[in-house]
């Protein structure tokens, strides 16, 4: 146990597993371009194999080096899902999970101390906005109720039901063609659309912006 | 009148009510799916009225427990407000009324105290933007009667009433398809039309900023 | 002299002054209503002139109270041009200056203490932005003129003039249709251009940032 | 040399040059025109090489004047790449390099010492940059990746390659026609697009707030 927690605590280590994270982002980026394929196509997939079992390994052999510490720290909980999903057979009702292997790239926030530092800087911005993203989920699921009653009859695709409604409600959030494309249509069959969408646009805009001070303040304290 | 206080100021009320608020709100979210209605319409109905019936005893029941703080509170009146527009009959020209049952779910941020918190903080942040909502609207109003004279009469379904371009002016504020979708088409007609949207853009994105700017120090402040 | 000013300072003459500009912006606003036009048309008319003619008055008093403050007063300034708008020849090429008239809405934040400090407030922030304002400008004219050799023969309607180049990079620089209106189309022929317009997009957010950041912090300062 | 310093640093110098600049900045404007070029292009076109030629001489003084200070001085490098690129041969395959002779406008930022103190303020905010940004470059390939792989062969023209998917996936960031345009239609054929594009819009508009609130917090300490 001692000698492999003095290779996996070794400086070159990380840096290996590191130029090896982007090695394969370069494969798997690679894959994408089907004139690559047809030439490299099966080296290009085996170096994919090699490399994902080099992770296993590794991620095996930091387990050994020190149990306690890899399960209580989630970013080794990260890896570990990471692989688990490149490792799962994807073929048929699963193919879709091909397309995620590339989430392995993702390792590499894990990995280089700077970015585990700024991702975590973020992710520890997220409670402070606790009751602001639920007031916001309450206001989308109010004007989501009411837009799919009102309009959902006349407009199926884009107010059907609560999902169709809370996607396009987003769309208006983002300031995406809302007028051009959903409320002067909709205000075409019923005038008074924009007694609804106008204060939903502000309720939204006023809610994202006291969501953005919270973590400018935030940031300021720290 | 101490035994009915004793009771509305359990711990355990809130917390039921708050759990009916939710409740309620998941039927009003059924309610919208018609496969769901028609399996179990007359049953998510009652629920519903039963909800209401609850609620509407509960406001009561406040009110016996301390009339004085009842009156006085602002988020009881709203609560009040809310639970007599859905008692009202939501029949013939009323019948809109129906699709605003929804805003008994808004009761939720009277009724839990950390949403209560943001949105008093929400709103103590409007006094001070008093002057420049002021000033926005002069903008508007002033570039909104310059449009519906120059424009409405080549182009009625954008600047053919003041409220049309107020409303259009408005899209044009958020940037939604301002110059694809109406200035590029204007101009067509009045080539010197830039002349006009251009500072109006510039005007109101200025004083959205300092909209912006006046939250943000007030929110450091405090 | 001492009596005019006596008048000129008396609390109810501000007030009456506001209440007339707010009056005359109502009549303003009626006059572009075609039906309350064909009923109470005249009546608008003169009311509109009647205004003026006490603006002048109250101007001419004004000016006649304290010959020294009115002209180093700059508000001064602005309430004369925009009455002096008002009094020139409406007719033949000058008639656009019609649809101008409502200007005289703007002498309430001349007139209106509140207004008068946020719109000086706005206009003291301008002077820090001199440079960052000049940088953006020399931005936008090197791009056009690399748009309008590049583009201008290809997409006249775009890119035709210097003055068009223009208009379509503050288009871009709001981010408004860019892609799907603009940059989409122009790659079908000139494939790198998004090597122009994304460095565009980049420089100009980069630096319209930097001009929020500057007001920003000015106004923490203040 | 001493007398070539002398003439270098006198503040006529400078002037001469800032005029020089903006002269030329003029020339290459009225160049794009093609009415201005039918009258006066040979005396323009004269005008442009006569004062390349006084920017050759001036670069070569200030060369003699202080080779090291020069040689030290990003902004004279700056100077001499701008300038070699306008004595570049512009025929043939390199034709294109005509439309960049403008950044010799450029050379205002390097001469005129106000903007040289606002650009070198915005480059001294980009290292503090550079985790973010690596991490907008992850989220950037790793979406490329899956859409290229997802949407690629019923969306060539969005998806078909990495850099479509890239430049795909930048249009959506900014949020231009990116519901309407893109989604809705990619919806259309898998309906569980959402799933992918919503996290990136969500996960980008953090990032880039985060981005900004380093810039701002960057500013305010100093
Ligand atoms: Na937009
Ligand atoms: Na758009």
């Amino acid at each position: 146990q001692a000698r492999i927690r003095a290779i996996v605590e070794h400086p070159y280590f990380e840096r290996i597993i590191i130029g090896l994270i982007v090695f394969n982002a370069i494969i798997l980026g690679m894959e994408t371009s089907e004139r690559i394929m047809s030439v490299a196509g099966p080296v290009l997939v085996s170096l994919d194999k090699i490399i994902l079992g080099i992770f296993v390994v590794e991620l095996v052999a930091r387990f050994v080096a020190s149990p306690r510490g890899f399960v209580r720290d989630p970013w080794r909980w990260f890896d570990t899902v990471i692989v688990a999903i490149a490792l799962m057979p994807a073929s048929g009702a699963l193919s879709v999970l091909r397309a995620f292997r590339i989430l392995r790239v993702l390792r590499l926030v894990s990995t280089v101390p700077a970015m585990r530092r700024v991702v975590q800087g973020l992710i520890e911005a997220l409670p402070g906005m606790g009751s602001i993203v639920l007031l916001l989920g309450l206001i989308f699921y109010v004007f989501a109720v009411i837009c799919t009653k009102a309009f959902g009859g006349a407009f199926p695709e884009w107010f059907g039901t609560l999902a169709a409604s809370g996607y396009t409600l987003f769309q208006i959030m983002t300031l995406e063609s809302w007028s051009m494309g959903i409320v002067r249509p909709v205000m075409d069959e019923f005038p008074w659309a924009w007694a609804l969408f106008l204060p939903f646009i502000l309720a939204t805009a006023f809610t994202v912006l006291n969501l953005f001070i919270g973590v400018i303040v935030d940031a300021m304290q720290s």
